[in-house]
């Protein structure tokens, strides 16, 4: 196994050289150039940890990947493009060199795709692996999950549904088409966060969540921050869910909404606005979808013909890499 | 077992109500004041696992404590004042709520202790408890651990020893007199980085390190990374540490140099700048201990007599809260 300072320097050098501005990674603290004036300092930390985070079959580059991907959803769905980030690695002993390469690989890859620096970071022993990403980037406001109004669009940006079919595969076994199988593994193994989609959609949107525990925990979290309701018209599901519902005996309804590990955003936009949102969206590969209608006749979720949307959310998944 | 919600909220209600310019916890970022022009963001994050971390005793309210405390002292080796932090926390599941709300007593006595705010965090299952901090703060310029320069003097905020001799009384029964076996194990319980005092020398310090690694692997470090040897002519042992090493046939030299846990600042000093070094640290209650001298003799670390000192240090142990 590597010793500490071998798997500091390994991640390091996949990363690249950082520029003028920065603190070369290996002293006791990051540093980074600061925000354009005016603007304050937003920071996201976010950790996974394997057992409940990592599905069977995930190597250990796309947990890396995962873990990174956790902290530019947030700051996607709060309009804020990051600049760096670090992270606190846990190892179990004897971790052997193959995996932390993976590791240094997963970190690059999301470096390179979302334009954010690793700056520094922790190693240490755990009994599981852990990798917790801390992420900072500069703004002089952001999207608050407390903005909606009512008489609003409740939006997002991706279909709901796909990761959660994709555990029901993984680990009961779930049956489905091959095309379906991949895409639902695919989507479990390497989220998208939609940064780009959600840094041009800020502008638009009264409040703003990501949805990584799940539809209804977004929808709800919005509607008692913002303190409106939220009637659901319509659920944005993944492309044939019904047919992979149908075929498992389960409500395609359970799936979208209680399943979570979507990295999208779930929002709020003045009606008058949705038009524009959705072209400036289509631009950017990304279809806003609408999900119901703030109101204030009355609190919570509920579906349009009155029945309760439940305040239930991703369960912990046990695995390991 | 409270929900993750209730955890979050459980510790934000102990740290107090953030000001303006503050995100107040609970969105899906945080968002702090930017620094004063010309100023970049200084940044750290350090794991605390409690197996390697947290030695017999030590309650889930002073593990907290020196989670805060390991950045805390990171910031004070570079001279930075920490601003804000967050914390990751990773809870074994069914953890008593009573835990819960020692982690929240600690957090926010090292947030009162060190003047730093927390801003936010992240929970979920792990499956030991996990606390990585990630902090914020803000500088023109740090102290490096590159710069020291040949014929420098190597100092020390603190004495070293105490914290090996305390992990020998609780992992290894060794003995000890009352009076050294309580402020031994104290000085693990309840780690005091020296902020004020390392804010105050950073003006002075060439080059400068955190400790907590251990004495030996700090000079290795500013030795290497500043192209520089270091001849060690004194070591600053902790009160009694002789005694305790004899009564346990341990030599001193191993406790003070290999032991790790001391949370001090390790740096090198201009010889014409030691007096008034000295002079500001007393006034902040702290003793400015010289430990060698910088040379370009020789490559490493030796002490007068020409051993080598080993790069060594702290070895994980083994424990539960």
């Amino acid at each position: 196994m590597l010793d500490e300072r071998e798997i500091v320097e390994l991640i390091a050098s996949r990363s690249g050289k950082l520029p003028a501005g920065y603190l070369p990674i290996g002293d006791d603290v990051a540093m980074i150039p600061p925000g354009r004036p005016g603007e304050r300092v937003v920071l996201k930390c976010d950790m996974l940890v394997a057992r409940t985070d990592v599905p069977p079959g995930m190597t250990w580059r796309m947990a890396a990947r995962k873990a990174v991907a956790m902290c530019v959803s947030d700051f996607a769905a709060k309009g804020v493009r990051p600049s760096s980030f670090m992270v606190s690695i846990g190892l179990p002993r004897g971790t052997p060199k193959g995996r932390i390469v993976g590791l240094a690989a997963g970190l690059a890859e999301a470096s390179k795709e979302w334009g954010v620096r690793l700056v520094g970071g922790d190693t240490g022993e755990a009994d599981d692996l852990v990798v917790d990403c801390s992420m900072a980037g500069f703004a002089r406001r952001v999207v608050r999950r407390s903005g909606a109004k009512p008489e609003e669009y409740v939006v997002t940006t991706g279909p709901f549904g796909q990761t959660a079919a994709g555990l029901r595969i993984l680990l009961q076994g779930a049956t489905a088409s091959q095309e379906f199988r991949a895409r639902a593994i695919s989507s479990l193994y390497m989220p998208s966060p939609k940064l780009e989609a959600g840094l041009a959609l800020s502008r638009f949107l009264s409040s703003s969540m990501d949805s990584s525990d799940g539809l209804a925990i977004s929808l709800h979290t919005i509607s008692e921050m913002s303190g409106i309701g939220i009637k659901v018209t319509g659920l944005p599901l993944a492309d044939r869910l019904e047919e992979f519902a149908a075929a498992n005996s389960v409500a395609e309804e359970e799936l979208a909404l209680y399943g979570g590990e979507e990295y999208e955003v779930v929002g709020t936009i003045p009606k008058d606005r949705l038009g524009v949102a959705q072209r400036v969206a289509r631009s950017l590969g990304c279809e806003l979808r609408i999900v119901g209608e703030t109101t204030r006749a009355f609190k919570g979720v509920l579906f349009s013909d009155g029945r309760k949307v439940r305040k239930d959310g991703w369960v912990h998944f046990r695995s390991g890499p």
